[in-house]
């Protein structure tokens, strides 16, 4: 809610909120946004929010709004050339939980993923549980919803590397994260269909002890986006020391 | 499943299989584990699974177990010492989701974790859910419920390392977690409670861009052990450069 207020990716119309909410610092920020917006705010019974409200958890306030507006990775990808930035895509291949989607587009807010690419017919789309659980991620960061196999042709002609998350992979310590990057998770449980692997420069994976053959699919994500941000920060501290 | 049978951690008394399941190699392995352990299997009708199973999902199969043997941090920590082994503990302040727990503990396993411990009170313990989500996590780490705060005082008495988890910390790059070391995460969007936070050697932090105050509980935990994973590797690396 304060990121979509905040980011104005979209227009919000209107935000109702409980007429009984207290003054806490969380309904201030969204106050401020709104009249700085000046979108209408409406205070109303909270039965009248439990009746409109889509995924059954409002916390008291919900906003009307448009449409995120639709990427395409060829879209997203020449917009970044414009400015000038390195690349950074995270695919998904069928999450099929929207706890997982959430948490992946949460992470992907903290690491300074610019979009999260899942398929479009199979896997969970952007719902009221996936907003809740990426904590403002899915207002951030770009969703698109394209195959995952020609929108990889289409990262890997515009120079991104390519690196799938599998089993028997290379440890992904000694994968370079750095600069242009893809990252492509499979399916939960199901790892990389044989498609997609075939399209990616390397595999690689999280190591791990005991009889476990993976972990959740968004701990996997979330291991893979950190070492990405280590890597990438251990090379801006480089550069910094050879300018100098 | 396939883990307690396997980890013999407790007695399984029998294990029910469904009358139509086929001979998959899951099935066959719980078949050859039970027979090796002289567990009594018995085929029934997938209605009668549905009756008995408490938690909602058995996937055709359930074992009838006793109880997981209770563990203390000091009885633990002693047997570790017994054995040589440089201690791993996490500890998680409520983790108000069972998913979440499931899955720290699913990581846990994967990274080598020795024990985690959670209070005794508040927040979830082990149920049919966290054994679900945990992969094997459940059965094969020791959950420990116990007071945190008098469990990180025995745990530094031995001699641990203990690095908290919260929001402006030292970037956990930068900090020390190899050797006997000790994890503190908070709860749920709440971070480290101030008593917690005492008794920790150092607070280290996951570095977020944008707006993002913190990720996942579970997706935090996994960048931790993680992390600990690959400097601790690195650690082994150089020692062994070293003898060589």
């Amino acid at each position: 809610m304060v990121e979509a207020l905040w980011r104005k990716r979209r227009k919000v119309v209107a935000v109702y909120l409980d007429e009984r909410a207290g003054q806490d610092s969380k309904v201030e920020r969204i106050m401020a946004l709104a009249a700085e917006g000046a979108v209408q705010l409406k205070r109303v019974p909270r039965q009248y929010l439990d009746q409109i409200c889509v995924g059954g958890v409002h916390n008291g306030v919900i906003a009307w709004a448009e449409e995120l507006p639709g990427y395409t990775i060829r879209g997203l990808l020449s917009e970044l050339e414009g400015d000038q930035t390195e690349p950074f895509i995270v695919l998904v291949d069928e999450p099929s939980y929207e706890h997982n989607l959430g948490a992946v587009l949460r992470s992907a807010l903290g690491a300074g993923v610019h979009g999260v690419v899942v398929p479009v017919r199979r896997g969970k789309g952007m719902s009221p549980v996936v907003h809740r659980v990426s904590m403002g991620g899915a207002e951030a960061v770009p969703l698109i919803r394209e195959g995952l196999s020609s929108s990889l042709a289409t990262i890997r002609r515009a120079g991104l590397r390519t690196v799938g998350c599998d089993m028997d992979g290379d440890p992904l310590w000694d994968v370079d994260l750095t600069g242009p990057l893809a990252i492509v998770l499979g399916g939960e449980g199901k790892g990389l269909s044989s498609t997609l692997r075939a399209r990616c420069d390397q595999v690689a994976s999280v190591p791990l002890m005991g009889s476990l053959e993976s972990l959740n699919l968004s701990v996997t994500a979330g291991v893979f986006l950190f070492e990405r941000a280590r890597q990438e920060r251990l090379r801006q501290q480089e550069l910094a020391e050879a300018l100098r």
